[in-house]
C-alpha cells in the first residue's frame, strides 16, 4: 500500500483484473454460444433475440418473475415415439400385475401387455388404453408409485434406441431450458402426462423442480394408516392437463401468464394461444418432428403427437416452428452422458 | 495510498468499515431479532431452534429446495372475524349483482346481502351460502375476477376495526415469512379461500408470489371470444382446499413434503399430520386465538375457525401452540403502514 506507484505493474493487474472478472461473469463455451445444439437459422435468432429484449432495460423489458416458460414435454422435450414413453410404463407394469394375479388377463389391455404383441397392443381401443392408465396408476400411495416409477426408469430400455428413456432428452432444449434460466426465467414443465410419472425423472434430466411440473393427475384419498398419513392413488381422474387444459392448469398453479411456450401437437394449440393473448412480449415455439433419420418423422396423421391444426395456426400466426432436421445440430445427449 | 501508514487513522477506518459491513449484511433490528413482535418464550424459541438447525450444517440440516413452509391463511396470516373476509366481499358483491337484477332478491341469499340485516345473514344455511359463494365468483372471466376483487380490497373496510381488510395481516407473521425466506425457505399459502382471491391481494401482503398460492378453486372453461382466448369462471367447484384437501394440493402442486407447516383451526389437521409424518426434520404449529382485547377470543365452539381436534392433537403430540395474547407482542401492522 505504501509502494510508490508503477504503473506498469497496475496495467497488467488491471487487464488480468478484468480477464477474470470476464471470465467469472460467463464461462468460455457459453460466452461464445449458449445454445451450441441449435444450427444458425430463424428458430434460433428469434429465441436469442426475445431473450435479449426482455431482459434488456427498454420497452420490452419483463422483470424476472414474470419471465414464466412453459414446455410440454412428450415430443417437446424428449421423444415420444413408437408410443408415449408413459404407456410403455403403464404396459410393464400391467404385465407384472397380471404375473401375479392372472384373473386379470381376461381384459384385453392386460393380455396385450403381457403377450407383448404388437399387433394387439395395436388393436387396443380408448378404452383399454385409459383402463390400463388408471389401473396401473393407482391402487398404491403416492410414495410407492414414485418408487415404481424410479425404478422403471432405472431399469427399462427404449425397444428401438436400446437406451434408457431418460436419456431419449433432447440436447438443444436441456440448453434452452438451461439459457432461459441463466437470464431469469422460471421453466416449467406443463404435459399431458401424469405429474407423479414425470416428477420421477424430470428434476434430474430437465433440472425442472417438482414444484413446476403440471400435468395429468388422479384423485387421491387422504388415509391415517396405523396413524400415518399416506395419500392413495385412486382410479378416478383428477385433471386431463392437455389442450384446453393446460392453459387451465396454469392459471390454476402459476396464476402468471407465460412469456414463452413450447409445444408440439394439437394439444399444445390452447397453451400457445393463451401465451400468445399476453399484452407484453411473448414468443410461441412448436418442434416439428421431421427427422426420420436422427429421431422420427411424423405430424398431420401421427396419432402420437398429431400437428394438424396447430401446425395451421403457427403459419398462420407466425409462430416459430423449429424443424428438427435442420434446427437442431444434434437431437440426443451423447450416449455416454 | 502512497502516503505513509497512519496507524491510528487506520485503525478508525478498520472499525469503520466493519461497522458498514455488519449493517449491510443485516439491518440493526433484525441483526438483534428478527422477529421483534413475538414476545420471548416457547413458541419464539422452537422457532429459531428449527431454523437455525435446518439452516446448519449437520444432522438436521435440509438444503433450501427442500425448506418448504406451508402457512393457511383465514385465521393463521390474516383475520377471520366476524366472517371469514372473502364471505363479506361475496355479500357486496351479491349486494351489487341484485341491485343490477332485482330478480336474484327472490333468493334468500340475495336478499340478506342487499338488506345487510345481520339477523338475516346469520340465518342463512350453509347451501345459501356456497350459491353465494359460487354466485359471486363465477360468471365472468379470471381477469375481470381479479380486477374486481382488487377494486373491493381497494374500497371495502372492516365493520369493527375500520380500516382495509388487507391491513389485517398478523404483523407477527409477516416478520415470520420475511424470516423464513431470508432462511432459505420457500414460503406457501394453503388455505381454503379462494386462489384467485387470495392472489388479488397476497403478493402485495405477504410476499407470497401467485404461483405459491393454493386455495380452493372453481372450474373454468377456455373460451375464444374475438379470436382472444379468456378463462371463464364457473359456476362448478374444482377443489376445496381444506381438510384432507390440503395435503392432496400439497402433493399435485408442490410434490414435496413441507418442513413447516402453520395454521388455527380444524380444517389444517391433516396438513400439519402431513408435516409432521416428513421422514426429516419438521415444525408444526397453531395460532390459538384467545386475545379478546387486541383481536378476538374463539375456539372450540366458534363457527369460524373452529379449534378443537386439532388443539387435541396438537396437545397430544406436542405441536407448538401460539397464544395469542402471550406470545405475539403487536397483533396487527401499525396502522399508518
Amino acid at each position: 500500500m505504501s509502494r510508490p506507484p508503477d504503473h506498469g505493474r497496475r496495467r497488467i493487474l488491471l487487464l488480468t483484473a478484468l480477464a477474470a472478472g470476464a471470465l467469472a461473469a460467463a464461462p468460455a463455451w457459453s460466452a461464445s454460444d449458449p445454445l451450441p445444439s441449435w444450427n444458425d437459422g430463424p428458430a434460433k435468432t428469434a429465441i436469442e433475440a426475445f431473450v435479449h429484449a426482455v431482459t434488456t432495460p427498454g420497452p420490452r423489458f419483463v422483470p424476472p418473475p414474470a419471465r414464466v416458460a412453459v414446455f410440454d414435454n412428450d415430443g417437446t422435450l424428449w421423444a415420444e415415439q413408437p408410443l408415449y414413453f408413459e404407456l410403455a410404463f403403464a404396459l410393464d407394469r400391467a404385465k407384472a400385475m397380471a404375473a401375479k394375479d392372472p384373473a386379470l388377463l381376461t381384459k384385453p389391455a392386460f393380455r396385450a401387455a403381457a403377450s407383448g404383441d404388437p399387433k394387439a397392443l395395436a388393436a387396443l381401443g380408448q378404452k383399454d388404453v385409459v383402463e390400463l392408465a388408471v389401473a396401473s396408476h393407482s391402487g398404491m400411495n403416492t410414495d410407492q408409485f414414485v418408487a415404481a416409477a424410479k425404478a422403471w426408469f432405472a431399469s427399462a430400455v427404449h425397444p428401438q434406441r436400446h437406451r434408457p428413456y431418460a436419456s431419449l432428452v433432447y440436447q438443444p432444449q436441456l440448453e434452452l431450458l438451461a439459457y432461459l434460466r441463466a437470464n431469469g426465467f422460471s421453466t416449467w414443465i406443463v404435459s399431458g402426462g401424469g405429474v407423479d410419472f414425470m416428477r420421477a425423472f424430470a428434476e434430474a434430466a430437465y433440472g425442472v423442480p417438482p414444484e413446476r411440473i403440471i400435468g395429468s393427475s388422479g384423485q387421491t384419498r387422504f388415509e391415517l394408516r396405523n396413524g400415518t398419513p399416506v395419500l392413495v392413488k385412486l382410479p378416478a381422474i383428477g385433471s386431463v392437463d392437455d389442450g384446453p387444459g393446460k392453459p387451465q392448469n396454469i392459471e390454476l398453479h402459476i396464476g402468471r401468464r407465460p412469456i414463452l411456450a413450447f409445444g408440439n401437437s394439437d394439444g399444445d394449440q390452447q397453451m400457445l394461444e393463451w401465451t400468445a393473448a399476453q399484452p407484453g412480449p411473448n414468443l410461441e415455439l412448436l418442434v416439428h418432428h421431421d427427422d426420420a433419420a436422427r429421431e422420427w418423422a411424423y405430424d398431420r396423421q401421427s396419432k402420437i403427437g398429431t400437428l394438424d391444426k396447430a401446425w395451421d395456426e403457427a403459419v398462420a400466426r407466425r409462430w416459430t416452428v423449429v424443424s428438427m432436421k435442420r434446427d437442431w445440430r444434434q437431437v440426443f445427449p451423447t450416449q455416454a452422458k
